[in-house]
């Protein structure tokens, strides 16, 4: 039986006969043909498709080579016997995953919310993104050519697990001048997000069925994580100043705590110096270890960074997390963990098995951004723009909602959190403000508990002050 | 009693305020100042530091919004009294971790190799890495120039954690015009590289005690992550093409193969379509996934690429790994997976659990580079390049070495392994190697059997003709 072509040649870059054999071979592995089918002559095939004899005679040597197809001098090119188990042998079994328990936990998680929605032309309160006007994207280009050089072996080298060491070094310094972390450049390891850090954490230190103490609201992504990993979680309130640490379990089998002592996320506050001490205090009594995600301190307004507790601690039992994603761009993907020296070594022997380190070039032009003093001009920058943006975001708030909503006083951070009166549906008002031109966000997934009260979360990072003050303006005319 | 602070100002950017404020903060928090103390008068401590009085009224007022001093009026400046706990109350109990299962599996690893070794004035036949004077740097730059403007609010925002679709679409294009892949771009997802792709597939459907069939020798990276998974190896060994499939195990309880069908890794040769269709047939009947390692099988030296395993496959139970390591830049980490659709959303939500996609910038230029024309033009480069450097080097070998070393042809790649004969000393040859000025890598630690035969693996593409040719003679000169 003769398989008779009908092919499509196309108008692409790709070589004619890589066409052809890419059609041939598709009509044969998907079954459509028969094993032991004869094809077309070359010389007929050719002429049937307008093209050189040689290029179907290279189609047809390329499917040779596969094992596809056979020649028997004389008397043609047939599609491989061997493809009958495939062809026409048994029944297709589509294959169906069995997921293991920790499959099964994330499958159940929700469907990431989509954080690149298309909202042009509203009114967008997004938070956790920055605004590309405040980038300097000319020292950038600069800084990255540096490297782009063909005389540069670096990046033609794999990189190291634990970071670009100057890169290391550079936050190592800003870390202990700025926000009071203790710490050598060997403790710093730069990893692709607190979501990666967290994970190996996780994994490293606790067995399945551990406790783990957060703060509800609270940064419910890495509760996901430690959920997923078969952690309970204790979750304390927190009030405008952080996580309640009276409420800390006298007895505890946590050996986790995680926490937002500098501007707690995402409701607002800075932990005094009392509370801190008594976390420590804690951690200390139950042999704790405490993570610090300072995600955005060093955006702090109307003072100074405060200093981390990290640096208060004197047993090594605090994990300080950080990110550029904040203060540089989101889509750069560079965070960074001070560990305690014990965890230093089984850390990256973990982080090694799962990744070889961040992109070179990236970490590169950072540890030049910093070395250079452009990093601190830029943080003062910063300040000086998204601390405006801040201003007005408050002053309309106070003018246009009055008390129909609370929210602890912004220090520091790229949001607010504006907690509704207990009657108001969140939902609806989030759609009822789409309509009027405004997105705002659910706070109510940031809580642990269940029912949660209804809150929104407000961005001003990425807008101008006008849209602030129109963006509340049509949001006040919601809330009832 | 008064602190008497002996405090050594830098020439540094930091400002004199910021270093007044982190010297007594660490000395505070160290301990070795006791709560209750007085700090020095503002004015006296300037007139000592030759700074303005203001100044040191900076640096305390920072103390005091921390909470680490008190100011009394008319009395001075105090360390809290709240400190003593830190100070003087209990014992340091440093923090010593528990490490979990996984972690303890972890630890028991060997220290990763330094990858990043300084071979400098050696002949260093490293491989796993590019040769930079291969890399159109100057396209490249030109690529990310486009995205880092501050019209662009691209990189401002969050990327995608399965990817920056364009790339995806450019990967489907691709994958099925030249590598034989049947997918559709939302089958495609960008990884951090090959070991974060199986680390969550492991998670997602190994349960700790599976059984995974590999190759001997074969991929030990990907092995030593199966097994601190806690997954038990069955390793099939290889010849000249690749994996022997009729030592695939009539019973089994395997629900995972990981093979490398395109080139076999470490040991070269290519799967012969009989064998690939066992495997499939095989993983059919115990119902198990395939994942297809093709880490570099776009380069291939004597004939087009051989279309990929997954194109043959009809049940969907083959995952398709790809890298850009080998063929743009190790440093750029940037890795692809083709999922059978079934697994593309629990292996998402996995994801997202862990990171928040790649580097949008460098996957952005990565689209546009494939997009353009570029990647075709650059891997025909690469060929023409390597594949010259390859038979200089197969042929210094069979000219120098005869019969006392064995390899399988190099049909693909960027190394060759050299079996030695069973007498020889794999360290005692890399050591009088390294002393003759040569630099290659060990082979047996790619076995999974022990003891594992002698090999040595030299790469090909980071050395020029001439120092591959000497490289040669010198090793030849070593061998009994």
């Amino acid at each position: 039986m003769n398989l008779s072509i009908n092919l499509h040649l196309k108008d692409t870059d790709l070589p004619l006969y890589r066409q052809i054999y890419a059609e041939i071979r598709q009509a044969i592995v998907s079954g459509r043909v028969t094993a032991g089918m004869r094809l077309p002559a070359t010389r007929r095939l050719a002429a049937q498709l307008g093209v050189a004899r040689v290029t179907v005679a290279q189609a047809y040597a390329q499917l040779e080579a596969e094992g596809l197809v056979v020649s028997r001098v004389g008397a043609g090119t047939f599609v491989a016997e061997m493809l009958r188990q495939v062809i026409a042998g048994e029944e297709t079994a589509v294959f169906k995953p069995t997921l293991s328990d920790w499959g099964q936990r994330v499958a159940s998680l929700p469907v990431a919310r989509n954080r690149v929605g298309d909202n042009r032309g509203l009114i967008d309160f997004g938070f956790g993104r920055s605004f590309p006007h405040t980038f300097p994207y000319d020292i950038w280009r600069r800084l990255l050519a540096r490297y782009l050089s063909t005389d540069d072996a670096m990046l033609s080298r794999y990189g190291s697990v634990a970071g670009f060491y100057p890169l290391r070094q550079a936050l190592a310094t800003y870390l202990s001048q700025w926000r009071g972390v203790v710490c050598e450049p060997e403790q710093v390891v730069i990893v692709s997000g607190a979501q990666q850090a967290l994970d190996l954490l996780a994994r490293l230190l606790l067995p399945s069925g551990s406790e783990v103490v957060v703060e509800t609201p609270g940064y419910t992504d890495a509760y996901a994580l430690f959920q997923v990993h078969g952690a309970h979680l204790t979750a304390l309130p927190v009030d405008d100043e952080g996580i309640l640490v009276d409420r800390l379990p006298a007895a505890s089998e946590a050996k986790l705590l995680f926490v937002t002592p500098s501007n707690q996320f995402p409701r607002g506050g800075t932990l005094p110096l009392a509370r801190r001490l008594a976390l420590l205090q804690w951690a200390r009594r139950h042999d704790a270890l405490i993570v610090e995600d300072d995600y955005d301190g060093e955006l702090r307004y109307d003072s100074q960074p405060l200093g981390a507790l990290q640096g208060l601690d004197r047993d090594g039992r605090v994990v300080y997390l950080g990110t550029f994603s904040k203060v540089l761009f989101p889509a750069l993907r560079l965070g960074y963990v001070v560990l305690p020296e014990v965890l230093v070594r089984p850390f990256l022997q973990a982080k090694s098995l799962l990744d070889r380190g961040a992109p070179t070039l990236m970490q590169a032009a950072v540890a030049d951004f910093m070395a250079e003093g452009h990093f601190e001009r830029h943080l003062r920058q910063l300040r000086q723009t998204y601390g405006a943006r801040r201003e007005v975001l408050e002053n309309a708030l106070r003018d246009q909602m009055g008390d129909r909503v609370s929210w602890t006083a912004v220090a520091a951070g790229l949001h607010i959190m504006l907690r509704l009166q207990p009657h108001e549906d969140e939902a609806a008002i989030m759609r009822r403000a789409a309509e009027a031109g405004v997105v705002v966000y659910p706070g109510s997934v940031y809580y642990v508990e269940r029912p949660s009260p209804p809150a929104v979360l407000l961005g001003f990072s990425g807008l101008n002050e006008a849209d602030i003050e129109e963006g509340v303006r049509r949001l006040a005319a919601i809330l009832t």
